[in-house]
């Protein structure tokens, strides 16, 4: 049989990553390489007794099917904490409740990107996204970035010479991988710039409140007058990443054909998990909640750090985050991530090269990111020491 | 702002039919409408039980991230129990686990269907599948049906005649909305047309297991040999739609690229509720009680078509399926369903009109759809009351 897939997905290839990333399988392997919250961040007592309560008064409604454009108590009590909280959504903003955060950018995608329409997004950006917008064929576009997030002045070169831009892709806060947060200077000139040139902006912000140190940056979705910026958001970071439940707030316009899409994508959204979560944050703290996470991953980055700054010993340097899950890592002028990660894979420890965030996938950079949130202090070290010892055997 | 949706979504409208079922809202309304199950055949005792012990066990694996193809267990449970029972699967195939069986559809379309492709599909089909097809700009031609399912002759001079033929889509078992199922005579020769003319078949069977009468009929998926069917199942008509949980069984080569495609669209399905389902079906017996939801079934489409005897006379008439949840009624020659069921809402029950399950919509056609899995007995009795009324009304 010849078995043609769309031209979309042909292009779609599994990537050299997923071989060095296998080694993570391997239960021996120390893995930094995963974005994955730590289990002991789950409110597992909280969400048990609330299914409970669930299981006992509401299954009917629970179990049934529910409405594409989400649970509405949900869909409320979240938009009126983003508002409240951080002042995002206007009169004209509508929210829809999204399988993940991944799922926001997948819908956002579908709605707006024509076959070889541009995106602009960070370079380096977020694998999960890169491959979402690469499945709808856009012509993707890294524009380069430093400490303070997205170069500005790039990224007006890149509106003005690349055809058909839809989208400015960003993940403005404690960014996946470089861990980078776009300053308010910068974020106030990329609005004027989309309103400039007429672009919509996907505001992807699911570390957003895992902050560690420095001041609060407001979400670019807070300072938007006219409907401008997509915001995708998620309880992935701050309950659970299993249940898969996040959001989008954009205009009502954009969330009323999301919701036709999301229809034909999945229905809905798990109910169960979005009552859980209505009732969750109508009777938990989840504000208290997420400052435990804070202490948490604030002090395993510093246990990371510190045990990097011993082992690494300047041989690779890194930016430490004000926030995030994410250190980014960079080797000597001319190095190759990918070549010492399959090292480190070799030593039993796992991290994932650059190469795996790069618009191009083949390039060589000289760049790896660690994690720092799933692993206990012991591991990190033990990690951190082995990686030190590929570095070794690297730099030899 | 000048907000251009991509040229995929901008032809998916909201349909005329959403305006006639918004009298579903109202409480006092008595709807046939919907296809949801009977919240009573939700087996919320086990459910309840086997979360209580997820949380207590296994909290920090169902909470956390997991992989696109679905929790192992439950691909392996699933593809097991359909292997021993229905002979669905060969060495070849592999089963992912997607949100819903309207997952299935849409990773399918978007790994297969280029713009302007054919799929192939009966006339009438579920509307959630065409809009999926629509949402990927396939171009949809209806084949004529009868009671035994697609006309045979008429596919074949649709695969010879239609350009880029890329998918059969067939609802073979109890079709949504006809109720009518594909006789096995020519699903054998569905599958020699498919290899003929190099097409696939994507075979969509989430009423399946429902049959309250008539002989077994085997899945085309059970007589694939060469990995030309792609099986889309769903836990939402057996267990709950509220959890999304379904399946896809096929070629490992479509099966690889789909998860491809998940990865993208939502990471993976709710994990906790895959974990649910595969305790549920390692330790309660499914069959038995999919025997419970077939008894409840068949009584209540009983009430129903003998409601519809006496109260519409053979003014309307309808075909008495052998299994599934709907009823397809035909109104005199010439009527026009939309213009009925805008009486029929007026009077406080809704149905489906006919045309929002053709391929084009603005189509008039003399039918409607009745659901019989959601109300009792004495709602069934006064609701077909009702429409009798409307009945009198529409044809006086």
């Amino acid at each position: 049989m010849n078995l043609q897939f769309s031209h979309r997905i042909s292009s779609l290839q599994p990537s050299a990553i997923r071989e060095i990333l296998k080694v993570t399988q391997d239960p021996s392997v120390i893995s930094f390489a995963a974005g994955n919250p730590s289990p002991e961040t789950f409110p597992v007592a909280d969400m048990s007794k609330i299914a409970e309560d669930i299981f006992t008064n509401h299954s009917a409604t629970a179990l049934q099917y529910g409405v594409s454009e989400g649970y509405a108590p949900l869909r409320e009590l979240t938009f009126n904490r983003i508002k409240t909280k951080y002042g995002i959504g206007k009169d004209f903003d509508d929210l829809i409740i999204t399988s993940g955060g991944q799922q926001a950018i997948e819908l956002a995608t579908k709605l707006l990107v024509n076959e070889g329409d541009t995106i602009l997004c960070e370079s380096p950006s977020f694998v999960g996204s890169l491959n979402a917008f690469r499945s709808y064929k856009a012509n993707l576009v890294g524009v380069p970035m430093d400490r303070d997030g997205m170069d500005m002045n790039a990224l007006e070169e890149a509106l003005k010479t690349q055809p058909n831009v839809k989208l400015i892709y960003t993940i403005p806060t404690f960014q996946n991988p470089s861990g980078c947060t776009l300053s308010i200077e910068r974020r106030r000139r990329m609005l004027e710039l989309a309103e400039q040139y007429d672009v919509l902006i996907l505001e992807d912000n699911p570390y957003f409140e895992l902050r560690y140190s420095g001041e609060y940056v407001p979400p670019i979705k807070s300072m938007d007058e006219n409907g401008r910026v997509i915001y995708a958001g998620s309880y992935s970071k701050v309950l659970s990443p299993g249940i898969r439940v996040g959001f989008a707030c954009a205009h009502r316009n954009i969330i009323s054909k999301m919701t036709v899409c999301k229809q034909v994508s999945d229905v809905h959204t798990n109910l169960f998990f979005q009552m859980l979560c209505a009732k969750y944050l109508e009777t938990c703290d989840i504000d208290a909640h997420i400052e435990t996470i804070r202490k948490l991953y604030s002090h395993r980055m510093n246990v990371m750090t510190d045990a990097m700054d011993a082992g690494f010993a300047g041989r690779a340097t890194y930016i430490k985050p004000d926030g995030g899950l994410f250190i980014w890592c960079t080797l000597p002028e001319g190095s190759n991530g990918m070549d010492f990660c399959r090292i480190c894979g070799n030593m039993k420890v796992a991290a994932v090269p650059g190469a795996s965030f790069s618009v191009d996938e083949s390039e060589i950079v000289p760049t790896f990111r660690l994690n720092f949130s799933l692993a206990d202090d012991d591991t990190i070290r033990r990690g951190i020491a082995l990686m030190s010892q590929a570095l070794d055997e690297y730099l030899k």
